[in-house]
């Protein structure tokens, strides 16, 4: 199978779900009794929520795009498998509004609210761990096979990010904003952590 | 004429397609009388909707990929089969939010909606068809032609899937889901009837 | 420069917008006091609106794709030329869901959205004229300029299906059910005047 | 890491978002008071946002596009500075439907929306800055680096283009339709400053 045609695809899809972040960014304009001035002002949670769900989108995106550099060959399990990955990437901006909307509130519905949003996020790592383990157990789907100990160190570093979106979740139910603010802090874990999830592929 | 641009622009429907599919998840927040988790809970259908759609078409769009793989060359007829298929692919996230609209009713609208729902999908298997036959029937637009045999064996295989539409646009005005059901069971037979429409195609 | 990303662009552009017409087919739902046969029955404006700028918006794509297999060269002059026709394809579904809310009426504000529909049609046939008038007129920028009868030809042909368009809008303020059916006419006339607008770059 | 995924999705991500700009362009339909003619009519605003957009998104995408053609190297730091551009350009249709809604008015919030416009454009140039002065600063990054006095013409003529910019965010408080005109002075200045941002790359 073609493997341009897996990353335009998937390239599609990210470029979608990331632009369509940016609409929950709308205030109620001439409509509002409010200047918008104030629209603007108390629209604080859609851009904490725009921000971090953008870099995550965009994280995933660079590290999709760095796990294929290294894939040789795709079959039709890798194909479904991304799939999978995409299916997950597309809930996001729903997670991402409905997060936003409840953020500025102090009610368990906001608790909740966060609590879905660590979930995707979440549901979104287990989903490039299937992808990523898949990879890592078919050398001779790779370009260049790596080392069981670069492949050990690779999961290690990607696994520690996940369990912070496990804590996000649990932390959610006692402070949503709390939760949000632990998955800026694994994007940025994932952003520093500047390996990848399969080292072997980085260049930079 | 050119192959990539085909499926760049095929990619590109598919893409924007099964991303739509996800704002089909929106819940109405804070708006609603309902805490957020009541709401949630009630979007059931929305859900299944997401994922039986996000499944079909992600199955046509591999199913697109195996199927040009093996094409060597694009005429207008191939272009214009083609925007035939993706005019159907996109009333897909139209026929998933009413069918999710109705889903937990239990009235004639939810029967016809459910109808409506199998109905596109199985336009979208004789759209795909048009494609599939027009390949199969012209050798030498193809890298490998594929012996008679073969070939229908492929047809047995691909209009066998197209029955469990029909039989589901039927099944609709008894019970709507059972009909969305019987979708669902469609496309994970198309799922594990892994030699694809086109078998030669496959390398999976 | 690459003309590899002005046809992903314009590809990706096509496609985010053929797929937007979609979402013209969306009814009310539950929330209609009528059931969902009545609302998909009444709802057959959007289904010729979304039929005709479908195929419409697909056959400038082919053409394009067509007209562009032939450049060699892309110059920014051609990059702008192609961004004035992106941003007349992009207003289609405007003009298609005006045009669909009002061609059930019969009055004033119906015979102006008929006008609107295929004065955005003639703006996309004058953006693509710009087009192909700089491509017939840079023989250098061609893998293979034609013949000054060649051009003609092309020419004639193409200016032909705009003529309808002209007559189309003038129609509108008659008869508004008449000019978008010229509006379906004129797509199928470059459909089956099959040698393109550059009949050299055809293969079919 | 592959520059032409990174293309692809920047690709994806303007053509969605230059497609969303003309969901501005919708009118209120048959459900308004007034007929069509005057609904348009009104609409004027509308109309420049979405021009004066449409061109400069237009322009930074054929800039983006001169300005990695001469790219050889893609690393992950590049990959995260294109993120950051990205992230701006989805915002600009937030900003344009914002201004669009209150140009016609003649108050505080008309201003403030003005402002807001001009902002996202000098903020959208301040990250393709980055992105420009990364290239400029990394010779070894490109396939043809060129001599200091060349860049620095370069950066002259790019930062010009800046400070119209920020005069036009300092004006909207003063007069928000002449500061949506600097906006639009300031496109055409781009799309006739034709040597581009980094001239070597410049074929037209």
């Amino acid at each position: 199978m073609n493997k341009s045609r897996l990353e335009a695809f998937s390239d599609g899809v990210f470029a979608v779900a990331i632009t369509l972040l940016a609409l929950d960014l709308a205030v109620k304009g001439p409509d509002s009794p409010h200047p918008l001035a104030w629209q603007l002002g108390h629209a604080w949670p859609s851009y904490v929520a725009y921000l971090i769900s953008f870099l995550t989108i965009g994280i995933i995106w660079v590290n999709h795009h760095a796990t294929m550099n290294n894939v040789r060959v795709v079959n039709r399990t890798l194909l479904y498998l991304n799939l999978v990955l995409l299916a997950v990437v597309v809930a996001i901006p729903f997670a991402t509004s409905t997060m936003a909307e409840y953020l500025s509130k102090d009610n368990y519905s906001a608790r909740v609210a966060a609590a879905l949003y660590a979930s995707v996020f979440e549901a979104m790592g287990l989903a490039f761990a299937l992808l990523f383990e898949w990879i890592l157990r078919h050398d001779n789907a790779l370009h260049d096979p790596m080392p069981a100990a670069v492949k050990n160190r690779a999961r290690l570093r990607f696994y520690g990010g996940q369990i912070l979106y496990v804590i996000a979740i649990a932390v959610a139910f006692l402070n949503a904003q709390v939760a949000v603010g632990l998955c800026a802090v694994t994007a940025f874990y994932y952003l520093f952590e500047r390996s990848g999830p399969v080292p072997g592929l980085d260049d930079g």
